[in-house]
């Protein structure tokens, strides 16, 4: 029991580091002046620094083993944070220091190159430092797996969703592959045949859309005394333990964007503030992935707030703080515009049903590119051969085709599938939170979340990493994770 | 070499923390939720744990004692490093944990009984905790006397005026108590015997008061790319380095009150941007104690701001942005407003000419109490009698009487002399900048501080800790820091 208080004291310590680093990371979003960019990295480093070395080391390694031992004299909690102790331990001692630095500057000088390349549709030019952080990518995943005991690519996968396995992945990636393209041509067969959704016309002054984002957080029952709402360049979900910080961003043309987005960090930020909070500051308090955590976002964006119930409910409003009147603002006309299906080139801007074209796409390059199998000069030409084939739209540039996402250039392997396998777990954990309590749905027409987030908080959220994610998937739920609810939902939604 | 540069490396570190707090207590006082204030102590706490472990230990102590040996391997600077590593090291050193854990725990306590103690005047609730602080304060001014070889108090004011000795303390503070109260008198006769100044009419929306602030913070030439301007429930000075940021808070009935606090706060902002860029992270690079800064803040807010020249350069300002018209906003009456002598019982709201009355009530108080000479039974009336004697008015409570300072409670002495020394020291170094360039108050005159701030830069600023106060302000000025300058000052504005 000795050596399993003294990780707990250990990890207290950890977490309020990882704490400090997220309100610093979101005041860096939000509130810090330009000027302070190069001194703020500093400050990051070195608690980065400092949160390595207090997880890893011989003597960290033997109090979990030690710990280990005494496994009998710890309840059901304690033996799971133990495990979440040891899994992060692995993940922070596997790669040599050497090798973690020479990934940090590699990351550092691809992401930094990255920002101009981009603009400046200049693959060539991002390529050579890409192919060296790539080739230090594939050092680390076979390092991992051989520690580890999984595939290279699980081992990155690992890092986000722990205990996913390639063959879920694909299994549920082969089926989306065969089962979308076909889907959206038949949805879009039947948008075609009526009458186009009308925009409603701004602009919308940004003080009545930040009005209009207090208001559906208040009635997510967003709790405005451990949390808030501010501006950045990039929708996120950030802060602290107790201290939930979401951002969003205004554009006056289109209130639409930013009331999505600001629905969807509420997702995760309610999931966060839904942690059992008598294991903060422990592995076993922290979310469940990464999985998890979009299955929260989107739970709440795609699932029950483009429900037809909520979104008769919320349309008057929405008209009363922007002050719309006329068609474009008719229930059913804002319903069309949120279900509008289009295949396009940009994975951020496209809707839930081609999603996941953009994901598999990644994650079958992904694979290729830590297998060695793809040169990074080709990965251009495989990216447009590829868009074309899965989402059948091809891209005239790199910009908006290979370069368009920070991931590959910051040295992130792994993320992409769980964007997806959030979407069928969202999926999946409605169905089932209806089948338990049929008066989610009217509660959504009337306003009411309560209904559903009893459901999710006594279902997911007090979990935390008390099971691995399928665990709590399949508890949940009754099944392990696969595309039935989320195929089922989307044929009801645009097919019905 | 390598024993100095290997402490340099642990500063860095240190220094990492230290920023990274600077901007979570900002936050806490600007930004984060109500609800999230246990969390954020929880976090302070473990950070000022670490940073406490980093300071001490046999390893820091070896390693300074070996770069000591090898001081002739340094630079100036270098060598001013150490001596600052060294001061920073016996600070946190000296006490005993288990002492600095009690003394946690009664300053907490203390605190938290203060809050309600002072608004329901009930000193007798507070006494015993206070008595139990006082205890642990004299236990600690006695072990760090003892290792620094100075007197108990000595050690106390050391922590914030490092250098400063008893004996200056009490001739700067006996002249001062010879001076002030018929000075006092006669400022009161000569104001009696004109019109009282106008109070401009409200009220000022907040909007308008906050651009106000930001057009005299560029006036001051305020790096907005480094820093901010916040709202917050008492005016302050923090950030990080390379990230200065200020608050203040708006009273919609009279203006002055935050634009006063905005100029102070600045001031402070202003010397902490100054510091030599090349020594960020190192201790020789921070400011120079809180004398110094308070001369900084009192520059630029009573000297500078309070002379005639900028009063009428910023009339015509302050007039096109609230709005004003008549006569309370002419220059001649703004400056009476200014400049108005009144004995009051609350040392925050002391003009100038009063204030340092207050501190020197506190100075002699808190000296007793340390000597153990004055029973806290019998503080308040110690207090009132003093008050009475030095002020010429008498507190009828409590609440405005002895405890309407945080100092005590919170375990601060030593803190309450820097107000007044720094006053000294604003008066003194305004002056030598004067007597060096004769374009100073001309400057003002026409809104240019750049012949003020060249100086300061050249003369306080750049100098970080290369030397101690005492000799900064001799090396600036020409002389050892004492009231002539200040009572220049005062007589010319007050009786000329």
């Amino acid at each position: 029991m000795k050596a399993y208080l003294e990780l707990e004291a250990r990890k207290k310590r950890v977490s309020a580091l990882n704490n400090a680093m997220g309100i610093l990371q979101w005041d860096q979003q939000t509130m810090m002046p330009d000027g302070a960019a190069p001194a703020r990295a500093t400050v990051l480093a070195e608690l980065s620094v400092l949160v390595h070395e207090m997880e890893t080391g011989n003597e960290l390694s033997d109090l979990i083993d030690e710990a280990g031992t005494q496994a009998d004299q710890l309840d059901e909690w304690q033996r799971a944070n133990l495990r979440e102790i040891r899994h992060g331990f692995i993940h922070a001692n596997a790669v040599p220091a050497e090798l973690v630095e020479k990934m940090v500057l590699a990351q550092s000088e691809s992401h930094m190159i990255w920002r101009e390349a981009r603009p400046a549709n200049d693959f060539k030019r991002l390529a050579p430092t890409l192919d060296a952080l790539f080739q230090l990518k594939r050092e680390e995943a076979d390092i991992k797996a051989g520690i580890m005991g999984v595939t290279p690519y699980e081992a990155m996968l690992d890092q986000f969703d722990p205990g996913r396995r390639e063959v879920q992945v694909d299994r549920i990636f082969d089926d989306l592959e065969q089962f979308l393209p076909g889907f959206v041509q038949q949805v879009m067969q039947k948008q075609g045949a009526v009458p186009r959704p009308v925009d409603p016309q701004g602009p919308f002054p940004v003080a009545k859309q930040r009005e209009l984002s207090h208001e559906v957080m208040k009635i997510f029952g967003f709790p405005f005394d451990h949390g808030r709402l501010d501006t950045a360049h990039h929708p996120f979900s950030g802060g602290a333990e107790g201290d939930v910080r979401i951002t969003t961003r205004y554009d006056e043309a289109d209130f639409m964007k930013s009331l999505m987005a600001v629905i969807h960090e509420t997702g995760h930020a309610l999931y966060e503030n839904g942690l059992p909070h008598q294991w903060r500051g422990q592995p076993v308090g922290a979310a469940r992935g990464m999985t998890l955590h979009e299955s929260q976002s989107l739970l709440l964006e795609m699932q029950a707030s483009r429900s037809e119930e909520f979104v008769r409910f919320l349309v008057p409003t929405i008209k009363r703080i922007l002050g719309g009147t006329g068609p474009a603002w008719e229930a059913d006309n804002i319903l069309g515009l949120y279900r509008k299906v289009e295949p396009g080139l940009v994975r951020v801007f496209a809707d839930e049903v081609t999603y996941p074209l953009h994901v598999i796409l990644r994650y079958r390059l992904e694979k290729a590119i830590l297998a060695g199998e793809l040169a990074t000069a080709d990965l251009p030409g495989a990216w447009n051969d590829m868009m074309q084939q899965l989402v059948g739209v091809r891209p005239t540039d790199d910009t908006d085709g290979v370069m368009q996402d920070v991931h590959w250039p910051e040295g992130i392997f792994g993320y992409f599938p769980t964007y997806s396998l959030g979407a069928m777990a969202s999926a999946q954990i409605f169905a089932a939170a209806q089948r338990d309590n049929s008066d989610i749905l009217p509660g959504l027409g009337r306003g009411d979340i309560r209904p559903l987030f009893d459901w999710l908080d006594l279902n997911v959220r007090s979990q935390g990493c008390l099971y691995l994610p399928d665990e709590l998937i399949e508890k949940a739920t009754g099944s392990p994770l696969d595309t039935a609810a989320f195929k089922a939902s989307i044929k009801a939604r645009y097919l019905d």
